[in-house]
Protein backbone atom coordinates (compact mmCIF):
# COMPACT_ATOMS: atom_id res chain seq x y z
CA UNK A 1 0.00 0.00 0.00
CA UNK A 2 1.38 3.65 -0.73
CA UNK A 3 1.15 5.38 2.16
CA UNK A 4 1.90 8.69 0.58
CA UNK A 5 -0.87 8.69 -1.20
CA UNK A 6 -2.89 8.43 1.42
CA UNK A 7 -0.88 11.22 2.99
CA UNK A 8 -1.49 14.25 0.77
CA UNK A 9 -4.83 13.38 0.55
CA UNK A 10 -7.48 16.03 2.37
CA UNK A 11 -7.54 14.59 5.71
CA UNK A 12 -11.32 13.01 5.89
CA UNK A 13 -11.66 14.53 9.50
CA UNK A 14 -12.19 18.23 7.45
CA UNK A 15 -15.35 17.23 4.94
CA UNK A 16 -16.94 13.84 6.20
CA UNK A 17 -18.43 14.27 9.43
CA UNK A 18 -19.54 10.82 8.96
CA UNK A 19 -15.68 9.68 8.75
CA UNK A 20 -15.32 11.61 11.89
CA UNK A 21 -17.68 9.42 14.16
CA UNK A 22 -15.98 6.54 12.37
CA UNK A 23 -12.61 7.68 13.33
CA UNK A 24 -13.34 8.19 16.42
CA UNK A 25 -14.78 5.28 16.96
CA UNK A 26 -11.70 3.72 15.64
CA UNK A 27 -9.41 5.55 18.50
CA UNK A 28 -11.33 3.87 20.82
CA UNK A 29 -11.33 0.99 20.25
CA UNK A 30 -7.73 1.19 19.31
CA UNK A 31 -7.81 2.31 22.83
CA UNK A 32 -8.98 -0.59 24.06
CA UNK A 33 -6.90 -3.30 22.29
CA UNK A 34 -3.72 -1.40 23.11
CA UNK A 35 -4.49 -1.40 26.79
CA UNK A 36 -4.97 -5.01 26.66
CA UNK A 37 -2.79 -6.51 24.89
CA UNK A 38 0.32 -3.74 23.90
CA UNK A 39 0.38 -1.54 20.84
CA UNK A 40 2.65 -4.75 19.51
CA UNK A 41 -0.12 -7.63 20.73
CA UNK A 42 -2.79 -5.90 19.28
CA UNK A 43 -3.69 -6.34 15.58
CA UNK A 44 -4.97 -3.97 12.68
CA UNK A 45 -7.82 -6.45 12.04
CA UNK A 46 -9.18 -6.97 15.91
CA UNK A 47 -9.06 -3.43 15.99
CA UNK A 48 -11.28 -2.86 12.54
CA UNK A 49 -13.38 -6.03 13.75
CA UNK A 50 -14.26 -4.50 16.92
CA UNK A 51 -15.57 -1.30 15.69
CA UNK A 52 -17.27 -3.37 12.88
CA UNK A 53 -14.91 -1.94 9.53
CA UNK A 54 -13.47 -3.54 7.24
CA UNK A 55 -9.54 -3.31 7.33
CA UNK A 56 -9.80 -1.39 3.99
CA UNK A 57 -12.31 0.48 5.87
CA UNK A 58 -10.10 1.34 8.93
CA UNK A 59 -6.89 1.85 6.61
CA UNK A 60 -8.69 4.32 4.92
CA UNK A 61 -8.85 6.07 8.14
CA UNK A 62 -5.34 4.86 9.63
CA UNK A 63 -2.71 3.88 7.10
CA UNK A 64 -0.76 2.41 9.71
CA UNK A 65 -0.55 0.76 13.34
CA UNK A 66 1.65 3.66 13.91
CA UNK A 67 -0.51 6.69 12.64
CA UNK A 68 -3.44 4.72 14.70
CA UNK A 69 -1.45 4.71 17.73
CA UNK A 70 0.19 8.56 17.66
CA UNK A 71 -3.63 9.41 16.98
CA UNK A 72 -4.96 7.41 20.57
CA UNK A 73 -2.03 9.10 22.52
CA UNK A 74 -3.15 12.67 21.05
CA UNK A 75 -6.54 11.86 21.96
CA UNK A 76 -5.53 11.29 25.38
CA UNK A 77 -3.59 13.91 25.62
CA UNK A 78 -6.35 16.11 24.25
CA UNK A 79 -8.22 15.26 26.70
CA UNK A 80 -6.63 15.30 29.85
CA UNK A 81 -5.03 18.97 28.65
CA UNK A 82 -9.05 19.96 28.47
CA UNK A 83 -10.13 18.59 31.72
CA UNK A 84 -7.66 19.39 33.93
CA UNK A 85 -4.84 21.69 32.55
CA UNK A 86 -6.59 24.19 30.54
CA UNK A 87 -5.96 27.90 31.36
CA UNK A 88 -2.84 27.18 33.62
CA UNK A 89 -0.11 29.18 33.54
CA UNK A 90 3.19 27.36 33.35
CA UNK A 91 3.74 24.90 36.21
CA UNK A 92 6.35 27.18 37.59
CA UNK A 93 3.90 30.14 37.73
CA UNK A 94 2.06 28.49 40.59
CA UNK A 95 3.07 25.59 42.18
CA UNK A 96 0.39 24.70 44.55
CA UNK A 97 -2.25 25.13 41.21
CA UNK A 98 0.24 22.68 39.28
CA UNK A 99 0.19 20.24 42.18
CA UNK A 100 -4.19 20.70 42.96
CA UNK A 101 -4.77 19.77 39.04
CA UNK A 102 -2.12 16.88 39.31
CA UNK A 103 -4.17 15.32 42.05
CA UNK A 104 -7.47 15.98 40.28
CA UNK A 105 -5.63 14.16 37.00
CA UNK A 106 -4.74 11.32 39.62
CA UNK A 107 -8.32 11.35 41.42
CA UNK A 108 -10.14 10.81 38.07
CA UNK A 109 -7.75 8.10 36.85
CA UNK A 110 -8.79 5.98 40.09
CA UNK A 111 -12.16 5.50 37.80
CA UNK A 112 -10.50 5.06 34.30
CA UNK A 113 -8.50 1.65 34.54
CA UNK A 114 -8.39 1.39 31.07
CA UNK A 115 -6.32 4.95 30.85
CA UNK A 116 -4.26 3.94 33.50
CA UNK A 117 -3.20 0.43 31.98
CA UNK A 118 -2.57 1.80 28.71
CA UNK A 119 -0.27 4.03 29.87
CA UNK A 120 0.96 1.96 31.88
CA UNK A 121 1.63 -1.21 29.04
CA UNK A 122 2.61 1.53 26.31
CA UNK A 123 5.55 3.21 28.74
CA UNK A 124 6.95 -0.09 28.86
CA UNK A 125 6.81 -1.75 25.82
CA UNK A 126 8.22 1.60 24.51
CA UNK A 127 11.32 0.92 26.10
CA UNK A 128 12.65 -0.71 22.98
CA UNK A 129 14.52 2.55 20.73
CA UNK A 130 12.60 1.04 18.04
CA UNK A 131 9.31 0.85 19.24
CA UNK A 132 6.81 3.96 17.75
CA UNK A 133 5.81 5.57 20.81
CA UNK A 134 9.43 5.66 21.83
CA UNK A 135 10.67 9.06 21.73
CA UNK A 136 7.09 10.03 22.54
CA UNK A 137 7.37 8.47 25.93
CA UNK A 138 10.82 9.31 26.94
CA UNK A 139 9.90 13.04 26.07
CA UNK A 140 7.30 12.75 27.89
CA UNK A 141 8.47 11.90 30.81
CA UNK A 142 11.36 14.36 30.67
CA UNK A 143 9.04 17.57 30.16
CA UNK A 144 7.18 15.62 33.29
CA UNK A 145 10.40 15.81 35.10
CA UNK A 146 10.73 19.09 34.09
CA UNK A 147 7.46 20.74 35.17
CA UNK A 148 7.24 19.13 38.46
CA UNK A 149 10.90 20.62 39.37
CA UNK A 150 9.42 23.98 38.19
CA UNK A 151 6.60 24.17 40.19
CA UNK A 152 8.27 22.58 43.12
CA UNK A 153 11.13 25.43 42.61
CA UNK A 154 8.24 28.16 42.57
CA UNK A 155 7.22 26.60 46.51
CA UNK A 156 10.81 27.16 46.83
CA UNK A 157 10.79 30.32 46.76
CA UNK A 158 7.72 31.12 48.06
CA UNK A 159 8.97 29.39 51.06
CA UNK A 160 6.24 26.60 50.75
CA UNK A 161 8.72 23.89 50.28
CA UNK A 162 10.99 22.12 53.59
CA UNK A 163 14.46 23.06 53.12
CA UNK A 164 17.44 20.89 51.77
CA UNK A 165 14.90 19.30 48.98
CA UNK A 166 16.02 17.96 45.46
CA UNK A 167 14.00 19.63 43.45
CA UNK A 168 15.23 17.85 40.53
CA UNK A 169 15.38 14.30 42.61
CA UNK A 170 11.63 14.96 44.09
CA UNK A 171 10.43 15.48 40.71
CA UNK A 172 12.23 12.22 39.77
CA UNK A 173 10.52 10.34 43.09
CA UNK A 174 7.46 11.75 42.59
CA UNK A 175 6.89 10.70 38.91
CA UNK A 176 8.44 7.14 39.70
CA UNK A 177 5.94 7.20 43.05
CA UNK A 178 2.59 7.31 40.44
CA UNK A 179 3.76 5.33 38.13
CA UNK A 180 4.83 2.30 40.58
CA UNK A 181 1.49 2.89 42.53
CA UNK A 182 -0.33 2.31 39.27
CA UNK A 183 1.07 -0.99 38.34
CA UNK A 184 0.44 -2.48 42.00
CA UNK A 185 -3.50 -0.92 41.56
CA UNK A 186 -3.76 -2.61 38.48
CA UNK A 187 -3.44 -5.99 39.90
CA UNK A 188 -4.76 -5.47 42.78
CA UNK A 189 -7.55 -2.01 43.46
CA UNK A 190 -7.98 -2.70 46.99
CA UNK A 191 -4.15 -3.00 47.80
CA UNK A 192 -3.39 0.95 47.29
CA UNK A 193 -5.42 3.99 47.52
CA UNK A 194 -3.11 6.19 44.40
CA UNK A 195 -4.43 9.54 45.45
CA UNK A 196 -4.16 9.62 48.91
CA UNK A 197 -0.80 7.78 48.98
CA UNK A 198 0.52 10.88 46.48
CA UNK A 199 -1.15 13.39 48.48
CA UNK A 200 0.59 12.36 51.08
CA UNK A 201 4.12 12.32 49.32
CA UNK A 202 3.50 15.57 48.91
CA UNK A 203 2.37 17.08 51.88
CA UNK A 204 5.36 15.63 53.10
CA UNK A 205 7.30 17.89 50.73
CA UNK A 206 5.82 21.07 51.83
CA UNK A 207 5.25 23.22 54.34
CA UNK A 208 1.96 23.67 53.93
CA UNK A 209 -1.52 21.95 53.20
CA UNK A 210 -2.72 21.10 49.58
CA UNK A 211 -6.00 22.45 50.37
CA UNK A 212 -7.17 25.41 48.50
CA UNK B 1 -1.77 -32.62 23.23
CA UNK B 2 -2.03 -34.44 26.13
CA UNK B 3 0.27 -32.49 28.94
CA UNK B 4 -1.09 -34.75 32.10
CA UNK B 5 0.93 -37.62 30.70
CA UNK B 6 3.79 -35.33 30.43
CA UNK B 7 2.99 -34.17 33.83
CA UNK B 8 3.33 -37.71 35.07
CA UNK B 9 6.32 -38.23 33.35
CA UNK B 10 9.18 -38.85 35.37
CA UNK B 11 11.06 -34.71 35.18
CA UNK B 12 13.68 -35.11 32.43
CA UNK B 13 15.86 -33.07 34.69
CA UNK B 14 16.54 -36.09 37.09
CA UNK B 15 17.33 -37.94 34.55
CA UNK B 16 19.03 -36.23 31.33
CA UNK B 17 21.82 -34.04 32.27
CA UNK B 18 22.24 -33.33 28.51
CA UNK B 19 18.09 -32.37 28.90
CA UNK B 20 19.03 -30.11 31.60
CA UNK B 21 22.08 -27.88 29.59
CA UNK B 22 18.48 -27.61 26.83
CA UNK B 23 16.59 -26.80 29.32
CA UNK B 24 18.68 -24.49 30.50
CA UNK B 25 18.95 -22.93 27.03
CA UNK B 26 15.34 -23.08 26.51
CA UNK B 27 14.28 -20.99 29.88
CA UNK B 28 17.73 -18.33 28.86
CA UNK B 29 15.66 -18.01 25.57
CA UNK B 30 12.23 -17.72 26.66
CA UNK B 31 13.56 -14.67 29.33
CA UNK B 32 14.82 -12.49 26.83
CA UNK B 33 11.74 -13.27 24.50
CA UNK B 34 9.45 -12.38 27.26
CA UNK B 35 11.52 -9.50 27.90
CA UNK B 36 11.69 -7.83 24.63
CA UNK B 37 7.98 -8.67 23.75
CA UNK B 38 5.99 -9.91 26.46
CA UNK B 39 4.85 -12.98 27.63
CA UNK B 40 1.30 -12.68 24.47
CA UNK B 41 3.81 -11.21 22.08
CA UNK B 42 6.67 -13.63 22.46
CA UNK B 43 5.79 -17.21 20.36
CA UNK B 44 6.74 -20.38 21.42
CA UNK B 45 7.78 -20.67 17.44
CA UNK B 46 10.23 -17.54 17.98
CA UNK B 47 11.93 -19.19 21.30
CA UNK B 48 12.39 -22.27 19.63
CA UNK B 49 14.41 -20.80 17.23
CA UNK B 50 16.06 -18.70 19.18
CA UNK B 51 17.91 -21.91 20.81
CA UNK B 52 18.01 -24.16 17.93
CA UNK B 53 15.29 -26.46 19.02
CA UNK B 54 12.22 -27.82 16.92
CA UNK B 55 9.33 -26.68 18.01
CA UNK B 56 8.43 -30.59 19.50
CA UNK B 57 11.76 -30.44 20.96
CA UNK B 58 11.01 -27.37 23.27
CA UNK B 59 7.56 -29.13 23.61
CA UNK B 60 9.34 -32.16 24.87
CA UNK B 61 10.25 -29.59 27.37
CA UNK B 62 7.73 -27.56 28.12
CA UNK B 63 4.32 -28.84 27.10
CA UNK B 64 3.22 -25.38 27.46
CA UNK B 65 4.27 -21.76 27.27
CA UNK B 66 2.30 -21.41 30.66
CA UNK B 67 4.74 -24.13 32.10
CA UNK B 68 7.86 -22.01 30.15
CA UNK B 69 6.88 -18.63 32.24
CA UNK B 70 6.77 -20.38 35.48
CA UNK B 71 9.76 -21.63 34.84
CA UNK B 72 11.29 -18.28 33.48
CA UNK B 73 9.98 -16.12 37.04
CA UNK B 74 11.13 -19.03 39.38
CA UNK B 75 14.94 -19.18 37.59
CA UNK B 76 14.76 -15.16 38.14
CA UNK B 77 13.44 -15.89 41.85
CA UNK B 78 16.52 -18.42 42.25
CA UNK B 79 19.15 -16.41 41.42
CA UNK B 80 17.72 -13.67 43.19
CA UNK B 81 17.40 -15.13 46.35
CA UNK B 82 21.01 -17.05 45.86
CA UNK B 83 22.88 -13.48 45.33
CA UNK B 84 21.05 -11.45 47.82
CA UNK B 85 19.19 -13.62 50.32
CA UNK B 86 20.70 -16.80 51.18
CA UNK B 87 21.58 -16.83 55.00
CA UNK B 88 18.99 -14.13 55.87
CA UNK B 89 16.76 -14.37 58.56
CA UNK B 90 13.45 -12.85 57.91
CA UNK B 91 13.17 -9.40 57.04
CA UNK B 92 11.75 -8.21 60.71
CA UNK B 93 14.31 -9.72 62.36
CA UNK B 94 16.72 -6.94 60.96
CA UNK B 95 15.43 -4.15 59.27
CA UNK B 96 19.34 -2.60 58.60
CA UNK B 97 20.69 -5.92 57.25
CA UNK B 98 17.49 -6.49 55.06
CA UNK B 99 17.43 -3.12 53.26
CA UNK B 100 21.26 -3.19 52.92
CA UNK B 101 20.50 -6.58 50.90
CA UNK B 102 17.81 -4.98 49.02
CA UNK B 103 20.10 -2.25 48.02
CA UNK B 104 22.45 -4.75 46.47
CA UNK B 105 19.71 -6.14 44.68
CA UNK B 106 18.94 -2.81 42.99
CA UNK B 107 22.97 -1.94 42.25
CA UNK B 108 22.96 -5.38 41.12
CA UNK B 109 20.26 -4.56 38.60
CA UNK B 110 21.56 -1.15 37.43
CA UNK B 111 23.77 -3.64 34.77
CA UNK B 112 21.02 -6.17 33.96
CA UNK B 113 18.45 -4.54 31.79
CA UNK B 114 16.99 -7.24 30.80
CA UNK B 115 16.07 -8.63 34.35
CA UNK B 116 14.24 -5.12 35.03
CA UNK B 117 12.45 -5.14 31.57
CA UNK B 118 11.10 -8.84 32.02
CA UNK B 119 9.67 -7.99 34.93
CA UNK B 120 8.72 -4.44 34.35
CA UNK B 121 6.88 -5.91 30.91
CA UNK B 122 5.27 -9.06 33.04
CA UNK B 123 4.16 -7.37 35.83
CA UNK B 124 2.22 -4.60 33.42
CA UNK B 125 0.94 -6.84 30.99
CA UNK B 126 -0.14 -9.43 34.34
CA UNK B 127 -2.45 -6.42 35.10
CA UNK B 128 -5.10 -8.98 33.39
CA UNK B 129 -6.70 -11.29 35.79
CA UNK B 130 -6.65 -14.13 32.99
CA UNK B 131 -2.77 -13.56 32.58
CA UNK B 132 -1.13 -16.70 33.68
CA UNK B 133 1.99 -14.90 35.75
CA UNK B 134 -1.77 -12.43 37.34
CA UNK B 135 -1.31 -14.56 40.69
CA UNK B 136 2.42 -14.49 40.53
CA UNK B 137 2.87 -10.77 40.72
CA UNK B 138 -0.26 -9.98 42.78
CA UNK B 139 1.66 -12.37 45.16
CA UNK B 140 4.49 -11.28 44.78
CA UNK B 141 3.56 -7.49 45.35
CA UNK B 142 1.66 -8.63 48.83
CA UNK B 143 4.77 -10.40 50.28
CA UNK B 144 6.99 -7.51 49.20
CA UNK B 145 5.16 -4.73 50.73
CA UNK B 146 4.83 -6.81 54.09
CA UNK B 147 8.58 -7.71 53.90
CA UNK B 148 9.48 -4.02 53.68
CA UNK B 149 6.81 -2.81 56.47
CA UNK B 150 8.62 -5.85 58.71
CA UNK B 151 11.63 -4.85 57.96
CA UNK B 152 10.47 -0.96 59.04
CA UNK B 153 8.54 -2.36 62.29
CA UNK B 154 12.08 -3.67 63.23
CA UNK B 155 13.64 -0.47 62.64
CA UNK B 156 11.08 1.70 64.49
CA UNK B 157 11.21 -1.03 67.24
CA UNK B 158 15.30 -0.21 67.38
CA UNK B 159 14.48 3.74 67.38
CA UNK B 160 15.77 3.91 63.93
CA UNK B 161 12.99 5.02 61.67
CA UNK B 162 11.36 8.74 61.85
CA UNK B 163 8.51 9.43 63.82
CA UNK B 164 5.33 9.54 62.36
CA UNK B 165 5.69 7.18 59.52
CA UNK B 166 3.02 4.62 58.46
CA UNK B 167 4.73 1.32 57.96
CA UNK B 168 2.47 0.25 55.57
CA UNK B 169 1.91 3.21 53.48
CA UNK B 170 6.00 3.72 53.36
CA UNK B 171 6.43 -0.03 52.24
CA UNK B 172 4.13 0.38 49.50
CA UNK B 173 5.73 3.59 48.56
CA UNK B 174 8.87 2.33 48.71
CA UNK B 175 8.12 -0.51 45.98
CA UNK B 176 5.88 1.97 43.50
CA UNK B 177 9.36 4.40 43.70
CA UNK B 178 11.47 1.49 42.68
CA UNK B 179 9.15 0.22 40.24
CA UNK B 180 8.42 3.94 38.18
CA UNK B 181 12.02 4.56 38.61
CA UNK B 182 12.66 1.41 36.60
CA UNK B 183 10.45 2.75 33.71
CA UNK B 184 11.82 5.73 33.43
CA UNK B 185 15.36 4.26 33.59
CA UNK B 186 14.55 1.61 30.84
CA UNK B 187 13.04 4.67 28.63
CA UNK B 188 16.24 6.78 28.93
CA UNK B 189 19.06 5.32 30.81
CA UNK B 190 20.89 8.33 31.74
CA UNK B 191 17.54 10.02 33.28
CA UNK B 192 17.80 8.55 36.47
CA UNK B 193 20.38 7.39 38.73
CA UNK B 194 18.01 4.74 40.69
CA UNK B 195 20.30 3.09 43.66
CA UNK B 196 21.22 6.47 44.34
CA UNK B 197 17.23 7.59 44.32
CA UNK B 198 15.84 4.42 46.30
CA UNK B 199 18.91 4.94 48.98
CA UNK B 200 18.45 8.95 49.39
CA UNK B 201 14.37 8.04 50.06
CA UNK B 202 15.82 5.08 52.69
CA UNK B 203 17.95 7.69 54.50
CA UNK B 204 14.98 10.09 54.37
CA UNK B 205 12.95 7.53 56.02
CA UNK B 206 15.72 6.66 58.79
CA UNK B 207 17.56 8.48 61.77
CA UNK B 208 20.64 6.37 60.97
CA UNK B 209 22.81 6.27 57.94
CA UNK B 210 22.20 2.80 55.88
CA UNK B 211 25.96 2.02 55.59
CA UNK B 212 27.45 -0.79 57.73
Amino acid sequence: MNTEDRWSATPPSRTYPKGDRRRTQIVRAAFSAFSADGYRGASMVQIAAACGVSRAGLLHHFPSKELLLAAVLAERDRINGELFFAGMAAPGADGLDYFRRLLRVIEHNASQREIVRLFATLSTEAADPAHPAHAYFANRYRWLRADIADALADLAGRGLLRDQIDLAGAATDLVALIDGLQIQWLLDADSVDIPTRVRARLEELLTSTLDS
